[in-house]
């Protein structure tokens, strides 16, 4: 991994909205990807492995709720 | 994923009752996959994939737990 | 989904003891399953490929532990 | 489901030490299996299937952690 | 499972630091394994099964990580 | 595994930002991998296994989604 990829946008987990906490969950996910394979290029071949597949595509749904869930506790769950 | 979609229904993870409670759950999930895929000839040609798996009905079964954890702690239990 | 289905059986997280708890927990799982397959004849087809299968009926366990974490959490631990 | 299984042996979460709340665990983990698959045959014909297998043995070991999680918090980690 | 084994070493979740509490989680997650397939000649015959699999390492990551947030709850994670 | 491996960087979960944290996190779930497989090359051997299959990735991504929930609650969030 580069030591210099940015893993958390905005270096906070703080948002203002359950909406904008999902979508940083979502930004979370693709970043530890991106970490672990750092060529865009492989990343693109492998992007339609996962999203036409129906198992593929629950298993990244559980790692957005899994980061969602840090990010909502950190919000208070934004209550 | 497009900036647009709308992630968390009424953007609040609120609801009045568990049954609501779950019923966001199912719609969180979806909507991920919906960021993921967002294309909806696609999803439906990938909905009986999975809907007559057991595997994965099972897998599409945890998310929704995942998912119902969150909102669960976010309503204190509605205790 | 239909909109009608009963997620959470008396709608409420609340149990008596764990044992209650545990059967909520199972119940909660089988539909979820149901709300994704309301076709009670693929279901029942269905399931002989997990209660078979050594491995699904692992993964159906942890489903099992992962909506008891939220009933016992609700319940606080029925200490 | 039988309504009369046991699936919380003694109908309580609480235990003296940490090593009983991992028995209790494993016990939890197995009365699921046994609520999903009640014959007790076709159980034990499952149970090489897991017991020889590498990622098999992994995912229970999983199971196990997860129900534990639950009993270490009922019991204030016996701090 | 032999009713004799020790699952948690020392019969405590907490450690002195989170080094050691990191190989509790290690030692706890394959005391579960150990419980489960009490043979050492056959666990010792599935180890290359995953030691050399990336998805069995990883999976068995996960375990470790499951373990050691029980762990490092106990230990109000060393503050 | 070698009693001697470092498995947490530092020995310590508490990190100056979410990015540290993060960073914490994808070291920890590699520092398991090693203490599991500690031949640097047979790990190197698997990594194009993982690196290059959506699959695993998504499963590794999970991991550090675990290490990382670990890690933001023992920061209290960096709130």
């Amino acid at each position: 991994m580069s030591a210099s990829i940015e893993l958390i946008p905005g270096n906070t987990l703080i948002t203002k909205t359950p909406q904008e906490g999902r979508e940083l969950a979502i930004k979370m996910a693709r970043l530890s990807i991106k970490a672990m394979q750092p060529d865009a290029a492989v990343r693109d071949k492998l992007r339609p492995d996962y999203a036409d597949d129906a198992g593929l595509l629950i298993d990244a749904g559980q790692t957005i709720a899994m980061e969602f869930a840090i990010i909502a506790q950190a919000n208070n769950y934004w209550r």
